[in-house]
């Protein structure tokens, strides 16, 4: 079945769908909440990425022919279950924060509300999304923190798998990248793309000065010069007299960044260049972007650390059952007892409250009880009933998500943007 | 056009083809390199991961309607390159390093030659792939040798892409893991998989018995039951009087697991349960398995360190342009000059050099000269004038992965496969 998501999926979650339907459990109402215990690396806060994509994975689980006779023929489950996997579409209903929205340790950054047979069969799938798209997202809200605002573009596709790439330019976007050199996010999720060239069109041409004229002829004076293939000093000087002083800008993709920028930057205002941007690419992360702020940068390309979660490469997230009714029709809170991975059983809900003038103090996590004053309710529903909002989906949810993202960010106090690591969240989460 | 992999890729590989397009160097005949420059974090090895993934990726890397139609909007490229795009296919051949074979700092783990134009297309997507399978499959070798023969299974999907979760199955298993909880990898590469059930199917049900009696009824007794949601000295206790002596094995996800896994081992042995099997899958890694070493596990769980490549989520590989033929037609060596990122010239050829016994002692790469004496070349053909050799893909290339990765790991030296950080490749890299 192409384009299907019922394989990237765990042996497990089939398995366990097959014990609960054969012992008559497999459709107790149930409901699973997403949260990360932790964040990483002292981290003040996380970031909610994937939703839409999430979204477009829950529509598309679905068990065609060739899954299921992939299945009969491992003897993965009974025929009982090939026949209900057959029907599988999810009916339940999912809450979730919103695309883009900061979160902390033990968020309830989803709450799923299903049978217990239909929910765990998306356990992996809705993870391996989240995790990885939270995790880059996270990476490029610090460095769009710490860039201050000069804009920075995403780079890193050849350092992750080559379908992550797209969901990594996707997630980099909403947290407040400006572009992306991936064309696929392009053409799929609307972000904006950019990129002119590489060293290798310089050392085809026979000369600095003949790739550069060639590249000026197709792309025009305003495209951006690689200058570092041979030296520097002299590849700024032919990038100017070749484009002229309206070159739009130069790259720098090797070298110790903040002399070398300040030296590009006096010799293009000494070549009459003065609006020629300089670029950086080189290795940047966190650490490197904030010490090249005194630097007269104007724009950073971003690649391996932002792709692979700058030290972070994955969210942490874990999808647990928290409460199914049993045969009486009650609701029962469950949550593991044992050893180091305990949690809180029950359905939850939660607010961010903000003090009088707006600005994020806590994180408010309730199992009952009444909303709390000055608080905005951070679940909203994303799936009704199996009808997925499709209001959070495609290129459109994307520039909702990124929006949404600014907005909140704005709302964090100054200390929680730290990138330093610190033992403490960005605000506190309360749980009662 | 669905299944093409034209558009994972940068958009700076278009513009330097429409550019040399109009300045009549697209066509240059060249040769392109991918090595890395060095090994992370200490390592004394890397493992070539994703060959077979990337001949797919390049015989698939066509431009449809949708992708030309998206470029013309966007104006990326002019009229005349949509056309040459039109008609794209790759013509020229590769050479590589085999899938699962060990590689070194600067090995030339592949040696692509063609026009500039068609080989730098593929630049974007090639390292996309190479790059992430090789840092999963680092990963997984490394964990291998720590097991010291005792099965390790692969169990991080839901910590990573969800495509990318298919990938790291695959190159985990290329590197000597035994089977993948991931359905898609069994189906697609034909990886064995595995897993039961989690702790959510127990707390579905109303005790541990019942859960355990579900899944014994559903699976039978050679079943691995998890019993760590509750106490776990209970859980064993349950595990064995619903299942008998002859239960498969138990699971531990939590908890001090060396000590934890002895006193399971005493208690089932004291239940005459000595047949039933020990797995653990607590965070493992490369150290934490390593402090099991003495204890009675019978089989690892890997999950996030393994698929985020243990703290070197990608593999550092790049794609260089070393020759290119000029206008009278003769090969000219080029490199990167400046700064901290030269790269060596030249078509090159390697060979694993070892020593009367047959043990690895070093890597030949050579830009000309004879063969080295006693040693096995290293870069076989993979796509002759466009056309992949099919051994290298589908199930039946990670078998013959997985075959040759074993066979290149029993040449290396013992030394070469210590875990610990050192300053020193496993062993010399020689370019001349």
């Amino acid at each position: 079945m192409t384009g299907t998501t019922a394989f990237l999926t765990d042996r497990y979650e089939l398995t366990m769908v097959d014990a609960a339907l054969r012992a008559g459990t497999a459709h107790r109402r149930s409901v699973f909440e997403v949260f990360a215990r932790s964040l990483p690396n002292g981290r003040r806060y996380g970031v909610v990425a994937g939703t839409g994509r999430m979204l477009d994975a829950i529509r598309d689980f679905r068990f065609g022919d060739e899954e299921l006779g992939w299945l009969e023929r491992e003897n993965v489950v009974t025929p009982a279950t090939l026949a209900w996997l057959a029907d599988y579409r999810f009916t339940g209903t999912v809450h979730g924060y919103r695309e883009g929205e900061p979160f902390f340790p033990n968020s309830p950054i989803l709450v799923l509300e299903g049978g217990f047979a239909e929910t765990v069969l998306l356990e992996t799938v809705i993870l391996s999304i989240l995790n990885h798209d939270s995790a880059v997202a996270a990476a490029a809200a610090r460095m769009v923190s710490v860039a201050d605002g000069r804009p920075l573009s995403e780079m890193g596709s050849r350092r992750t798998g080559e379908v992550s790439a797209v969901a990594a330019s996707r997630a980099a976007y909403i947290a407040g990248f400006s572009a992306t050199s991936n064309l696929e996010a392009g053409r799929a999720w609307g972000v904006p793309t950019m990129g002119t060239a590489a060293h290798a069109f310089t050392l085809l041409h026979d000369s600095e000065e003949q790739a550069f004229r060639a590249q000026v002829e197709a792309l025009g004076p305003g495209t951006t010069l690689l200058v570092d293939t041979y030296d520097v000093r002299q590849g700024v000087e032919t990038a100017v007299r070749v484009a002229g002083t309206g070159l739009g800008a130069v790259r720098l993709d090797s070298g110790d960044l903040p002399a070398l920028v300040a030296e590009v930057r006096a010799q293009l205002d000494g070549l009459g260049a003065t609006g020629t941007r300089i670029t950086v690419t080189n290795d940047l992360d966190e650490a490197t972007i904030g010490a090249l702020r005194a630097a007269p940068v104007d724009s950073y390309g971003v690649g391996t650390s932002l792709v692979t979660g700058s030290g972070a490469p994955t969210a942490g997230m874990v999808y647990k059952l928290v409460a199914h009714v049993d045969d009486d029709g009650a609701w029962v809170p469950v949550a593991k007892r044992s050893a180091s991975k305990a949690s809180v059983g029950g359905r939850k809900r939660a607010w961010r409250q903000t003090d009088a003038r707006g600005t994020a103090i806590a994180e408010i996590v309730r199992t009952r009880g009444l909303p709390p004053e000055r608080a905005r309710e951070l679940l909203v529903p994303l799936v009704v009933d199996g009808a997925v909002d499709e209001r959070w989906t495609g290129p459109a949810g994307v520039t909702a998500a990124r929006a949404h993202h600014a907005y909140a960010m704005g709302e964090l106090p100054r200390e929680a943007l730290r990138i330093g690591r610190s033992d403490e969240a960005g605000i506190p989460t309360l749980i009662d």
